[in-house]
């Protein structure tokens, strides 16, 4: 069976989904929508551009549509909207929201008839997996996340937007002590200091007053005051040469007791070349169920919690059971 | 939902079982049937201990029947035989014959509208799950499997059964530097001898020839010819002392590509102080699951591929999207 994908938004999310679905022949990339004028947009791939106007047109020819918005304020907004015309599939990360997100897609997907998987990705997505599996094996135990190393967006962001500054890039680091505490069974608590550090690679626009600008990072509330951060003052050339990628990735452990003294550890960790290119896999993999699910009769919206592993496979159920279990 | 569990044999996984009931309040041990004089077992709980002969009295009184036999002799027979009775779940884990396996399972489950779940643990199961998970994610990749350091009770039983052997113990230990090349990407092809290695612990009868003994343990065909093996001669005593649990764990990776030199790794690690107590957790969590799929009316035989994460928690969708997500 073929998978008809259509992407909704063509920055770097979309991007990954694209190159991904390369690397799926029973997925089809037939549309890219876009908000920009589509003559403008250099694509990968054969699909045809369309501006979002046109969506409507295009409900027959696309099995599931994954929308490769922001959080912030286009997923609130979209997801629901284009439920209505499609299945869809979104990597919404604003945890703290995801039930509000949900509740409003489900309705909308239920109603349309239509499938809807939120909150795809690694984390909200094959972390939340992890932690769920996890503590479902060892419920007498403490959950563990690490994240990094990586390139925090969030984090570039607020220093970018500092007076003086020209560019810059942040990393969120783990620290390994914290790590292998865990990993030891010791059950630490750990402030946030102890769990991960942060080192910012900052260019300063001519004249900026690079003391004063290291001191407003590192005591910027939330973001870097709770942690210990490093600042290294560098040209453009060199950000440029040397951290352009995105990399990132993270732990997910949980270490607890069956009985007395029997310790056990579950660890779950990716390492990332590129953190659009994973979360778009996982989108893909996931548009994949989201289509047979949909094939079933199984409207409403979902998260990874609600499907069933054998749904991201190409396989069939006899193949994957001779030879992956 | 309290869901009402009974235990089929009372060997180190039927003690696991048991074990990891307490850990879970939304679980209740009713019944351990033996096949041995039920007066004879010594249990740890409060669980009624009754004849196998009498196990049909019980179907109106158990949730889920989980079987707690070996795949050689056991599994074979009474996962079939009973899940004409009740929903059922083993540990079956001869990864050749689960197709044969779940064929005879759910046809007779589907007949008497049970639900039947095989193959569950750690592997199968727990790395079957990431095998399946990350080939989805990564379809242009590279699969390793790495099991240790921990005992294998087939290799420390093929050892014992050699002519002058008291005693003995085998570790399966991961080759540390094959799993870095692995883990820095290198997607190395590993020979056998290359990914693990066997280490013997071994008590001699009176008079027996340590050298001849050892030669006969590094020339076993499949066991051991095939590995780089150290055996070492100890005392019983001290066996017993350093040698009496039953550690187990290992490592499920895959390395992949997204697109051009854009690297990814995916690493599932678990570090087991006692084998038996770990899968016997992870058989009660699918217990959990069996008895909620056949609430729903949704009968035959399934594998962890077939069951959606959330099924394993005590949590509703709702508590887990706001807390696990």
């Amino acid at each position: 069976m073929t998978t008809r994908v259509a992407i909704l938004g063509y920055g770097n999310l979309g991007r990954g989904v694209e190159a991904a679905i390369k690397k799926n022949p029973d997925m089809e990339l037939v549309a890219i929508f876009t908000r920009r004028n589509p003559s403008d947009l250099k694509i990968n791939s054969s699909a045809e551009v369309v501006s979002v106007e046109k969506i409507e047109a295009w409900q027959d020819k696309v099995d599931v549509l994954i929308i490769c918005g922001g959080s912030a304020t286009d997923l609130p907004v979209q997801t629901p909207k284009y439920a209505k015309l499609f299945n869809v599939i979104d990597s919404f990360d604003t945890h703290a929201k995801i039930p509000e997100h949900f509740k409003n897609v489900d309705e909308i997907a239920k109603a349309s008839n239509k499938t809807a998987i939120i909150s795809v990705g690694w984390d909200p997505g094959m972390f939340s997996l992890n932690r769920l599996y996890a503590n479902a094996i060892l419920p007498d135990g403490k959950d563990y996340t690490f994240w990094g190393k990586g390139v925090s967006q969030g984090h570039s962001d607020a220093i970018r937007r500092i007076e003086g500054v020209a560019d810059a890039k942040q990393y969120t680091i783990p620290i390994e002590t914290a790590l292998e505490k865990v990993r030891k069974g010791e059950n630490p608590e750990l402030a946030t200091r102890e769990k991960h550090k942060r080192e910012c690679f900052v260019v300063l626009k001519d004249g900026a007053d690079a003391e004063k600008i290291e001191q407003e990072i590192k005591s910027m509330p939330n973001y870097f005051a709770d942690y210990d951060t490093t600042v290294h003052f560098i040209t453009q050339e060199e950000l440029n040469e040397k951290h352009s990628g995105i990399p990132h990735g993270g732990f997910v452990l949980r270490s607890g007791e069956t009985s007395k003294n029997t310790k056990h550890l579950i660890e779950y960790s990716l390492k990332l070349d590129s953190n659009p290119e994973f979360t778009s896999s996982v989108l893909v993999a996931y548009a994949r169920a989201c289509n047979k699910l949909s094939k079933e009769g199984n409207f409403g919206c979902k998260t990874v919690f609600d499907i069933a592993p054998a749904y991201l496979s190409p396989k069939t159920n006899e193949e994957l059971r001779a030879a992956m279990l």
